[in-house]
C-alpha cells in the first residue's frame, strides 16, 4: 500500500505532532491550497495504521493554528487565508509542550463518560455551600479576604490546616505548610524549585497525564516503577533509585491514579527505607486519601518518615468542590519557604474567597457531613464498577479492586488495544481513557482507566455492559488470527 | 578596621545570600555553638558598610532554616538544635531563586506604608460584593461553577471578556483569550512556553520585582531599557532590540510600576515599529490601564498592532479585589492554545467561584460604579502625593507626575541613598521600597517608590512630611562631605 505522506523520522516526538508539522509545512508552503479538503481522519488513520484519535489530535492542532477549518459531517478544509507571516508564537520550548490530557474527539452529550477523575456534581451540597459563603460574607474580616494576600495562604486556613496536621501526627516541629491551587500547583512549584533540566524523577508507571506533563515541562527525565495490585513495586523502585539516583520520587500511596492501587503499611515502610538509603526525597501526592470506602486507613508516608524527607500534598478538590482550586503542601520549612517564594513569582497567592469559604465549610462541620455522603455514594459506585467488570468484560480481562478513590484500571485480554477500540466505544456512547495516556515507559495497549466517581451506578452498569459487548465482539473476530498466540501465553 | 567575617567572592549572588551561607556553614559545622549570640544587625551592617536590611534578610533566612532564633529587643541566638542532617531541600535551582519582594523588617502596625501597590480596602464596596456573590449562589449553574472547569477559564466570563475586547477593537479575528490567576500568572505561563534558559527579554528599567523574579526564575537574561518621564526610552529600546534580539519584550505602557510613567501615542507607535523591525513579540502588561485619573486614554499597543505581534494582559485585581486572583491574556490563538496547555499542567484552571462572582459584579454594573469611586479616590491620593512631594522633599528631589495608577517614583538628590535611609524612616513609622528593589541593570540608589493608592490623603501628607524631614536632615549632615561634589553636578 502506498502511503499518501512520508513523515520525517523523529523518535521521541509524538506522532500527532509529526503529522501536524507535516501538514502545517505543506499548507504554509502553498502545496495544499486554500479550500483543499483534508483526508478524512478515519481513512488517514487506517492508511497509516494509527489510532484515529492521533490523527484527530493533529487536525485539532492545525485548526488551532488557523490552518484548517473543520465542519461536522463535511470534513476539514485548508483555510482561505493561511496564518499571517510575522511572529512565530509556536516556537520556544517545543519539546516540552505537554500532550493534551483528554482524548481527541471529546465527549458528546448523553455519553457515559468514564474519562474524568472527578466527583459527581449531583452530590454537591449546594445549600450547605451557600450557607458557608453567606457566613463568609458576614465576616468582619471580609475586606481583608478581598485584599491582596500573602503567598503562604489565607492565614486562618493555613493555621487550621497546620494545627490539624500536628494533631494527626503528620507535622513535625520543623514543618510548615503552604496553600496552593490544588495538588497540581504544589507539584508544579516543587518541580520549579527542586528540579533542574535533565534531573531524573521516580514516578509510578502508569501515572496520570497531569503529572507526566508537568514533570516533562520541567525538563525532568521520568523513571517509572511499575504499579502492582498493591501499589508501586517497591523492589523495582528500590533498584531504580539505586541505579538512577533520582532527584525526587513522586508517589500516590492511596488509590493511585490511574490504577486505584494502595500501598500496604509494610510496603510504605519499605519504600521509605529504600528512598532514604538512596537519599531520594519523597513527594507524597495524596488527593484521594480522604476517599476510602472500605478497609482501614493507613498512616501517611509523611507520618512514618521522621527524617524530614517527605512532603505531603493534599487538596479539597476531590472530596468537595474541584472548581475551587485549594490544596496544600506540608513539609520541611526549608522547602516550604522556597515554595512560597516560587508561588509569589508564579501567581502571588491562591484565591482568598475560596480559601475562606472552604475554611468555613470545614469548621462548620459541613465538609465532614458531605464526605459521609460522598463515601456512601463512592462505595456504591465502586461496587457497581467491580460487579459490572465481572459480569460484562470478556474472559481474560483483569482489573484492580481499589478500596477507595475514583479509578479502576482494566487490562483487556490480548490482542485487544483499548486505544484502537475507543472510537467504537465513543460511537456507542461510552468514553474512557486508554492506557497509553498514562504510560511512562511501559505502554500498555490493553489497558484503560474507568473513572467511576462521577457516574450513577446504573450508568456505570450500562456503560460497562456496552464496553463489554464491543470488547467481546473484537476478541471473537480477532480470535482467528491470534488463537495460536494467545494459547501460547 | 578588621572585618569579623570574610565572604567568598561570588559576584552575581545577592549579598544577603552570601552572608546567610557564611553563617549557615559555621553553625552547621559547629563553629558557632548553640546559644551563641549573633552580631547585632545594626553593628554588622556598619562593620560591613552594608545596608542593615541586607543583614536582616540574611538573618531572616537563617531563622527560616531553623538555625537561629530572634527575640525582639534581645537579639538573635544560634538555636539549640541545628537543622537535622539528611535531606537537602535547599539545593536545586539555587541561582534562580527569586529575591524577597518586600523589605526585610516588615511593616509595623500604625506605620504609614507606601510599600505595596494595591488599592485601599476601605474603598471595597462590600455590600455590592455581597450582592454579586448572592446572585451567583442563586444561579442555576452553581454546581457547574463548583465542578472541575477547563484551563481556558469559566466559559461565560471568557466569552464576555472576548466580546468586550472585540467591541473595543482590541481583539483581531485570529485572537483568543485565556483566564489566568492575575497578570502575574499570565506572564509566568508566557515565560514557560516561550522562553528557553538564556533567552534575552527586554524590560523597562526599573521594573517591579515580581516581573524580574519571574523572568529570572525562567532562566531569562534581562535587557533593561531606561524609563523616562514618558515611559520606556524608545530609542534605547530600539537599539537594545537590534543588538540583543530578545525573545520577548515585556512593557507596561500605562502607569508603569514603579515609575507611574505612561507611553505617549507616538512613542507607542515607534516602539511597536521597532519591535516589529527586530522581530520581537511584545507582551503588553496592563494591570493599571483602567486607573486613569486625568487626561485622555490612549489606545493599547494591542490595538495599534495589526500584525499579531502583541499579547495584552489585564486583570480585575487592581480596580476591584486583589484577593480574587483573576486576570486574562488576549492574543494570537496559536499562543493562547499553548498557554492553555501550560495552564492545565500548572494548576488545571483558575478558581471558578471568583470568576463567576467577578462576572456578575461586572455585568450588574457594580464594577463600573466601583471604578468611578476608585478613580475619584485615586485622583485625590495622587494629587496629595504630588503636592506633598513638592512641599516636603528636599531641594534637588525629582519625582514622576503620573495621570493614574498607584505609584510615584522619587529620585533624591545626591548623595542620599534611599535604601540606607529606609531603617530610619521605618523607625519614624513610614515605609517605602527603595530603588534597588526595581533595578534591572541600573541601580538607582537615590530612588524610591511611593505606592499611594492604599493610603488616605492625610496619611500621604503625614508620611511624606516625615520622609522629607529625614531626607533633609541627612542631606544637611552630608552636605559637609559632599558640598563640593554636589556643586559640580
Amino acid at each position: 500500500m502506498e502511503h499518501p505522506l512520508t513523515l520525517k523520522d523523529e523518535p521521541g516526538k509524538p506522532l500527532y505532532r509529526q503529522l501536524f508539522e507535516h501538514f502545517a509545512e505543506k499548507i504554509r508552503a502553498g502545496d495544499m491550497p486554500p479550500g483543499e479538503r483534508m483526508p478524512a481522519t478515519r481513512e488517514l488513520a487506517g492508511q497509516l495504521g494509527w489510532n484515529r484519535a492521533t490523527v484527530s489530535a493533529a487536525y485539532e492542532l492545525l485548526e488551532a493554528e488557523g490552518l484548517i477549518n473543520g465542519h461536522v459531517g463535511r470534513g476539514s478544509f485548508v483555510t482561505a487565508k493561511a496564518a499571517p507571516a510575522g511572529f512565530d508564537w509556536s516556537s520556544g520550548r517545543e519539546q516540552r509542550e505537554p500532550e493534551p490530557m483528554a482524548p481527541a474527539g471529546g465527549i458528546g452529550a448523553g455519553c457515559i463518560s468514564f474519562v474524568v477523575s472527578r466527583p459527581s456534581s449531583a452530590l454537591f451540597p449546594l445549600d450547605d455551600f451557600r450557607e458557608s459563603c453567606e457566613a463568609v460574607l458576614r465576616r468582619s474580616d471580609l475586606a481583608e479576604i478581598l485584599q491582596l494576600g500573602v503567598p503562604s495562604g489565607y492565614g486562618p486556613l493555613r493555621k487550621r490546616l497546620l494545627e490539624d496536621a500536628r494533631r494527626a501526627g503528620l507535622a513535625s516541629p520543623g514543618d510548615d505548610l503552604i496553600v496552593t491551587n490544588g495538588c497540581q500547583q504544589a507539584l508544579d512549584l516543587i518541580a520549579r524549585v527542586v528540579l533542574n533540566p535533565g534531573d531524573r524523577v521516580l514516578v509510578e508507571d502508569p501515572a496520570y497525564p497531569g503529572l507526566r506533563n508537568l514533570l516533562s515541562a520541567a525538563g525532568a527525565q521520568l523513571v517509572g516503577a511499575p504499579v502492582r495490585e498493591e501499589g508501586i513495586d517497591v523492589a523495582e523502585a528500590k533498584r531504580a533509585m539505586e541505579r538512577e539516583r533520582p532527584r525526587l520520587a513522586v508517589i500516590t500511596p492511596n488509590f493511585q491514579n490511574p490504577t486505584g492501587a494502595t500501598l500496604s503499611l509494610a510496603a510504605r515502610r519499605a519504600f521509605l527505607e529504600a528512598a532514604h538509603a538512596a537519599g531520594v526525597p519523597v513527594i507524597e501526592n495524596d488527593p484521594y486519601g480522604d476517599l476510602r470506602y472500605a478497609g482501614e486507613p493507613l498512616p501517611a508516608l509523611k507520618q512514618l518518615d521522621e527524617s524530614g524527607g517527605t512532603v505531603l500534598l493534599r487538596s479539597f478538590s476531590k472530596a468537595s468542590f474541584p472548581g475551587l482550586r485549594v490544596g496544600w503542601a506540608l513539609g520541611p520549612k526549608t522547602l516550604i519557604d522556597r515554595l512560597r517564594r516560587a508561588k509569589e513569582a508564579s501567581d502571588l497567592h491562591t484565591d482568598q474567597l475560596s480559601q475562606a469559604v472552604l475554611l468555613e465549610f470545614m469548621e462548620s462541620g459541613k465538609l465532614d457531613a458531605h464526605r459521609q455522603r460522598v463515601l456512601r455514594a463512592g462505595a456504591e459506585r465502586l461496587a457497581a464498577t467491580l460487579e459490572a467488570c465481572g459480569r460484562y468484560l470478556p474472559p481474560g480481562s483483569r482489573w484492580t479492586r481499589p478500596e477507595g478513590g475514583m479509578n479502576v484500571w482494566v487490562r483487556l485480554p490480548r490482542p485487544l488495544d483499548a486505544g484502537e477500540l475507543l472510537p467504537r466505544a465513543q460511537k456507542a456512547g461510552v468514553a474512557y481513557l486508554p492506557g497509553r495516556y498514562f504510560a511512562v515507559s511501559r505502554p500498555d495497549h490493553g489497558a484503560l482507566r474507568l473513572s467511576f466517581a462521577g457516574l450513577l451506578p446504573e450508568e456505570i452498569r450500562k456503560g460497562i455492559s456496552i464496553l463489554g459487548n464491543i470488547f467481546s465482539d473484537e476478541l471473537q473476530s480477532a480470535s482467528g488470527d491470534f488463537e495460536s498466540s494467545t494459547a501460547m501465553v
